[in-house]
């Protein structure tokens, strides 16, 4: 269904980015005040009210998520698909994208996003990597530790 | 952190399409059992066993993950991030991606999953196209819908 949860709020401000600062946790703070852009990725908790516009054909689709816990749990849920698309789009356009979990939900809902409904999934710090930004690429899976067949 | 906790189960044998099936909500089931391959996307709840190889300057990172409803939130999320570099890898291999989260996700997991700690987030249909097989694309939010600046 086509629901789009995602949200972005750009932190541009002094003030939302000492804001921000605040609920960021252990190194992922400085990492933080040195980003040129940073975005708090969020989850629409209301998405459902743009069904009737965005899922014309199927007028009952806003009425499948009354259910509060259920509804935000769809939107988390797409919108971190979404988040997936984000980071490779920012890496698309030639930016780094530094996604971080590390940092306290709940006073970042609380404090930046105070009556939106939106809950934050992700901070991400945009820009142009410095010199030797880079760890060495960490081990991966093999493939057949990903992948089975039934 | 480098958790890579997606797994992909390719639905391939007669017995387990029909599992499958079952499972399955509404108009999913024909579209499933029309599919030439169906991936049962999980999140893997025992990722952090991988930690000592995958993150290994950090060695501390497998107990970071020893309370099970967090280890298993940190699963659902880190891999649905990976459903959406999976969707668009699919789409990116001149495939098609049918992503379905209408299907009775405990059943699978009871069914298809018993015992492995994998929890089914996503059933995608893998293909080519048949002819006319789109929607018109259905509308998108605006920019300043999704996109706001603090």
């Amino acid at each position: 269904m086509n629901t789009q949860p995602l949200r972005v709020l750009l932190i541009r401000s002094d003030d939302a980015k000492r804001r921000l600062l605040k609920h960021m946790g252990g190194t992922n703070r400085d990492k933080t005040a040195a980003a040129p852009l940073v975005a708090v990725l969020a989850a629409d908790t209301a998405f459902h009210d743009h069904l009737p516009r965005t899922f014309p054909h199927f007028p009952g689709a806003r009425d499948l998520f009354a259910d509060d816990a259920g509804r935000e749990q769809a939107a988390r849920f797409n919108a971190t698909l979404q988040v997936g698309y984000f980071l490779l789009g920012i890496r698309a356009a030639g930016l780094t994208a530094g996604p971080m979990g590390g940092f306290d939900a709940a006073g970042v809902d609380e404090d930046l996003l105070a009556g939106t409904g939106l809950r934050s999934l992700l901070v991400v710090n945009i820009g142009h990597p410095g010199p030797d930004a880079w760890f060495d690429r960490l081990p991966r899976l093999e493939v057949d530790e990903v992948v089975r067949s039934l």
